[in-house]
């Protein structure tokens, strides 16, 4: 693993899918590694990743999740001292005003809607990776 | 005011008109309000706004600023629990680790390093312009 490689939590294999296509289509070249449930996330987070010591530079986060939802895996996220800088980025089709809220409330970077059309979605993966992997200014590590 | 405000926390006046310049460049035609200093700031959003009961959709944060400085304003901002969703980009010349961490650790949205050239400055309010008030979901209103 490098060390900007980006974290995908998304249970859908169609929405895994698209990102995976986004991501070639917009020749973004980070390592994308994926956990299908916030478990997984969570294991990955706290377990592979202190092993190995790197930690992914952006974490795009679904929250409809198997075992434990995004909300929760965002606060553990950002109660963690060693990955509570990480930008997170939900990535969701909910528009549901209390998920928007909580997530804001917990500390989320951004909220994006996922498009559901392939181009929009695409075009929605390209801003994003121009925003957060060259004109953001990355966390220092901890 | 409208609910579509954006607000500048900048000192520097050649900075505040190349942020002029660059928006209308841009045409992004949200109404930029401007706080001088951060006391300023401080009195612009828990004061005038509390009275007109809008407040900005976005704010954008220098850090070296006059009477109470960038990260404490940001700490206020995100303390208040009017304030504390409000989107917040760091624009700043500075690029040193401990005012990164610090932003990061005070729940700043994103840090973006101002470039120096007009050029590079435009595309980066372009680009931060296209992901906060297209891409993302802002926050409800409290």
């Amino acid at each position: 693993m490098n060390s900007k490689t980006i974290f995908l939590v998304e249970d859908n294999p169609s929405d895994i899918d698209l990102t995976k296509r986004a991501f070639e289509k917009n020749r973004i070249g980070n390592e994308l590694i994926i956990a299908e449930d916030g478990q997984e996330a969570i294991d990955y987070l706290f377990n592979t990743c202190k092993e190995s010591k790197t930690l992914p530079i952006l974490i795009l986060l679904d929250l409809k999740l198997p075992k434990i939802d995004g909300i929760e895996v965002l606060r553990r996220i950002r109660s963690d001292c060693r990955t509570k800088r990480i930008p997170i980025v939900v990535l969701t089709s909910s528009n549901e005003e209390q998920d928007i809220a909580a997530c804001y409330d917990n500390g989320v970077n951004s909220y994006i809607r996922k498009p559901v059309d392939f181009k929009q979605f695409s075009e929605a993966i390209r801003a994003l990776g121009m925003y957060w992997l060259i004109l953001n200014e990355p966390p220092p590590k901890i």
